[in-house]
């Protein structure tokens, strides 16, 4: 923090606030407290609307809550800091993070310091809102109109010209990469990608079959054709996403409306000669991580849970198949650590290593929101970049 | 196959047979006739039951099927050789195994060939009767003094003097290995300690529950303490095991039934400061894969499965946990390659390196053979020989 700097006030703005489930989010004026101890306050360029944030918008039980800020797929510019806030200041341009890491430093935790994990045991993830170091409270830094607090969401809440977000939960970009593409890094792309890479270990020659062609799943497309997967093979109900997958190395595509009494697995296992070595679960759906489970080959295929199941049904499984050589994964954020890993994205986007572009679909002015959920619900875009300033 | 070798003719011994799902097995007189191209003949030195055997032996429906001649962990001396077998002849001291292995000649299967699989895809494993090469058939090798055919069990029947085996599923063996000891790896000792060493990997220092401690179980803690692993803890419902299994390292041991109304997992998250890292589940109850699944650490926290579930009960977790970088993994005879495998453990044995002879509480004549059956299902027994020759 350079010494000129004044100490942060509140900052008086604009904020999508959703009041209710399902309910249309609304422009209001909120204050955004200024940044505690470890926190930063970050003004949002742009941001995009994920799956999950659907899942949450809907949510009618705890941890579904109201009112809240949803948003957690951004970039911005730090406002301000506040204290203890070592590796950050203002004019830094950064991708805010619903994982934190803590730092690298001697008293990083033993996940943040394991090649391992990138579950931060010192700061562990919860949906529940509320900040990372308020200990279960639902402390928040946003105050509406009527002087009563508004709940966060994922450590981020992006849907607001200005956020406050804990310092674990930031990561410094380099200026140059186009801010819109940065935005995709902050959940879906990186998530998809670092699946393929970083939990499945995706290899040259391997067959791989992803189940849902959003953003997320065609990031898995992505890393599996960065690894030189032989056959990429997309599921999914809308077949307007073959056409855009294949930009992302989709070589075959499955609508599993027209199979008629064919099962999903059947086609896959003819399709691969045994199974796929890789099957991703990018939906939320457990009767579809059990059809990518049935689908993934005996011996050694992995089946790889990326969807945040939309009704809190479980995961359920023929026990005796998982006998048969088969493992079941799952991870947050494609299992890569925030800090470490989004730089070498952003390097890896600017070498044109990596595609993501293709995953903006449209755009749009921060007042036309909800068109944003009207696009996903329908099935219309990857990822809509939501510009704060248009 | 030398060149004095007669052309082999039926054989008629003793066999117990099974006539009915839970019925005491019969010692009867039977004819087994000589194997075919191959396959391979083998006087059985002795046997003993796994739980396996048990859950088989109880199945009222299909692919419970009567009459049955059980047994599976077991070694002999080949007694005579069909046609097209290479690498075997008689007199050699062999361990049959339910898995089978195609030869690593160039036509070997794709599974055989990779470090990834055990699960030999020329000759897939099947729990239904029958010869490996049978193409479904329910071909049998017994026959009863009714005339009538004895299904075979797990590819191995080794409840009777004489059985024929699959030429795959044959292992030579070290003969200066005492064949009790032998005995223990044709099934439940591989399977533990494979477990431990090439399913989970586990290295110096982790941490690691095993949930039941039968011979598997305890093959488990024993494949656990040859690497190291810091902490060893043991679940079961039989407080004697705690006495056997710490020869085989356990550390800690936890009776589910006196846990009060605290859970198996909170107390298993609370010794381990988050969570085993390795929970292995060697009982065969879905409910308790899950606990030891929510045993399990978050981050890096693997779940390996090895209990054949005994009532056919999915094996189900919350959707949403296994997001927290869990992993669940199930395996066949502890992810082992026969043939390359059990000889390496029988020179471990013979080393000093791995023991193996506490396994064995019990031995018997083959007369005695419902014994072995009571001491099991009474929890009184780790392994029982069953000598064929007393
Ligand atoms: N694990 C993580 O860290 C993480 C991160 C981001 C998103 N997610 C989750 O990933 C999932 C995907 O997110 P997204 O933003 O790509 O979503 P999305 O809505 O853009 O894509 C979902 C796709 O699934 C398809 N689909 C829906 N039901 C289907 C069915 N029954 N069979 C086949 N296809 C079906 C849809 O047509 C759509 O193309 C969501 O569950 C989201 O919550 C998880
Ligand atoms: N995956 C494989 O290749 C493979 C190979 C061999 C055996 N198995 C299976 O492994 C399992 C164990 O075989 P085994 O021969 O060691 O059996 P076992 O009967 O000797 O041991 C089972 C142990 O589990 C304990 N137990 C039972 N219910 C329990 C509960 N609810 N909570 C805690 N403990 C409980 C018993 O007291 C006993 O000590 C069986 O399911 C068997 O079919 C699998
Ligand atoms: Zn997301
Ligand atoms: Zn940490
Ligand atoms: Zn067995
Ligand atoms: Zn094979």
């Amino acid at each position: 923090m350079s010494m000129e700097n004044k100490i942060p006030k509140p900052i008086r703005c604009k904020a999508a606030v959703c009041r209710g489930p399902g309910e249309a989010l609304r422009i209001e004026e909120v204050v955004v407290a200024p940044p505690e101890d470890h926190e930063v306050r970050i003004k949002i360029l742009c941001t995009s609307l994920c799956h999950s944030d659907l899942t949450f918008w809907r949510m009618k039980d705890f941890p579904g809550i109201f009112p809240r800020i949803f948003g957690h797929e951004a970039v911005g510019v730090v406002e301000s800091v506040g204290g203890h806030v070592e590796r950050l200041e203002a004019g830094d341009m950064v991708v805010p993070t619903f994982l934190g890491q803590c730092d690298a430093t001697e008293d990083a935790c033993v996940d943040c310091r394991s090649e391992r994990s990138n579950m931060c045991s010192k700061l562990p993830f919860t949906v529940t809102p509320g900040m990372p170091r308020s200990h279960g409270g639902a402390a928040s830094r946003f105050t509406d109109a009527a002087g009563r607090p508004v709940h966060h969401f994922l450590n981020v809440s992006s849907f607001s010209e200005y956020t406050v977000v804990d310092a674990a939960h930031v990561v410094r970009v380099d200026p140059t990469v186009p801010p819109e593409k940065a935005c995709l890094l902050s959940c879906g792309a990186s998530t998809g990608v670092g699946a393929a890479g970083k939990v499945a270990g995706v290899e040259a020659g391997s067959t791989v079959a992803i189940f849902g062609l959003g953003a997320v799943g065609l990031a898995v497309a992505e890393g599996a054709r960065i690894r030189g997967a032989s056959r990429i093979i997309g599921v999914d109900l809308n077949p307007d996403k073959f056409e855009l997958g294949k930009k992302f190395g989709l070589t075959d595509f499955i609508n599993p409306k027209e199979l008629g009494d064919r099962s999903i697995n059947e086609v896959i296992i003819e399709m691969t000669n045994g199974g796929a070595d890789y099957c991703f679960e990018c939906i939320g759906l457990a009767s579809v991580m059990k059809d990518a489970f049935q689908s993934s080959r005996q011996g050694w295929g992995k089946t790889i849970i990326l969807g945040v199941e939309m009704h809190g049904a479980p995961l359920c499984v023929a026990a005796g198949e998982i006998l048969w050589g088969k493992c079941i994964m799952g991870s947050l954020f494609g299992g890569i650590k925030p800090k470490i890993d989004i730089p070498i994205f952003v390097k890896q986007y600017l070498n044109k290593e990596l595609q993501l572009d293709e995953f903006i679909t449209h755009e749009i002015g921060f007042e036309d929101i909800n068109k944003a959920f009207d696009l996903l619900v329908e099935g219309k875009s990857l990822r809509c970049t939501i510009w704060m300033d248009k």
